[in-house]
């Protein structure tokens, strides 16, 4: 079987969408299939993973975008730098072909704010080679991604401890 | 940090729930922290994750409920035992406490067809061991499910490429 890549779309504001990204890398690396995963902000993936990235060496490719932009940060210029620095490994990365999978991780947001071309990240994605699947995560994927993508989950959040005042867990939270 | 462990359910009829929990596995896994997993319908875990957990088995315990029911069945009979074969597992590993999460996939089908007692397996969420998290997940989560949980996620499809004909792919499909 196989033949067509997909472009698959994690979104909405629920707790999951890098959870799910995570399980469908591990998936991959299961069936021996290289994967290459571009984070765009820092601290989504945790300790946690990257320590299980490391039974995976052989296959799995991991980048933060810069060092990541963050919320925090006063420094909007050099937020820019990292997302368009991550973006163009990402256009890179899409074109060479070389894995199965490329993850692009909180990638809307450097797309929602500007930071990259919408326009020249829909053609690069438009162009992909054919075998190659690409999933971009975040919250408000845009309409012209949500075009573009076959595949778009929405993660609600019906119910959140943070809510109620239960703290982040160690090894779980997500 | 850490104390009371959450009690999880990934529900809603879109795509990742599983997905999501095998990332979620994964992230307990790096940090070195034993998982359970108890898979009530046969198939929602493919291969992919099945090698992938090979890395894992000093941390990793993984069982199919019976031979898992499926909707194909015309033995009902069999499937409902297989089912409470399923949950008294289930129901051990809870009060074991030695895992740092459970997880019951594809579990809410075999409460909400009543194949287990519902009071049961609330009541046995509600005495877990209080560093333990659970994770439920499926379709149509009940209300005294929802109700019991720290955290509900939905999962919901925006966009499914089964619905536009492309076909499920390996090391992909989810």
């Amino acid at each position: 079987m196989q033949t067509k890549g997909l472009i698959m779309v994690h979104t909405g504001y629920g707790k999951g969408k890098t959870t799910a990204a995570l399980g469908l890398a591990f998936r991959a690396l299961g069936h021996g299939s290289p994967v290459c995963i571009i984070q765009f902000i820092k601290g989504t993936w945790k300790y946690g993973e990257l320590y299980s990235a490391k039974r995976f060496d052989d296959l799995l490719e991991f980048h933060v975008a810069g060092e990541g932009f963050t919320w925090k940060s006063k420094d909007i210029e050099r937020d820019r730098r990292a997302a368009m620095e991550g973006w163009e490994l990402a256009r890179a990365k899409i074109q060479e072909g070389l894995h199965h999978l490329v993850i692009l991780d909180e990638f809307t947001y450097a797309l929602n704010y500007r930071m990259v071309d919408e326009g020249e990240v829909i053609a690069s994605l438009r162009q992909k080679p054919k075998g190659l699947h690409v999933l971009v995560t975040g919250r408000d994927a845009s309409a012209a991604l949500v075009d573009i993508a076959d595949l778009v989950t929405e993660m609600r959040d019906m119910k959140h401890p943070f809510k109620s005042g239960v703290q982040a867990q160690k090894g779980i939270e997500f």
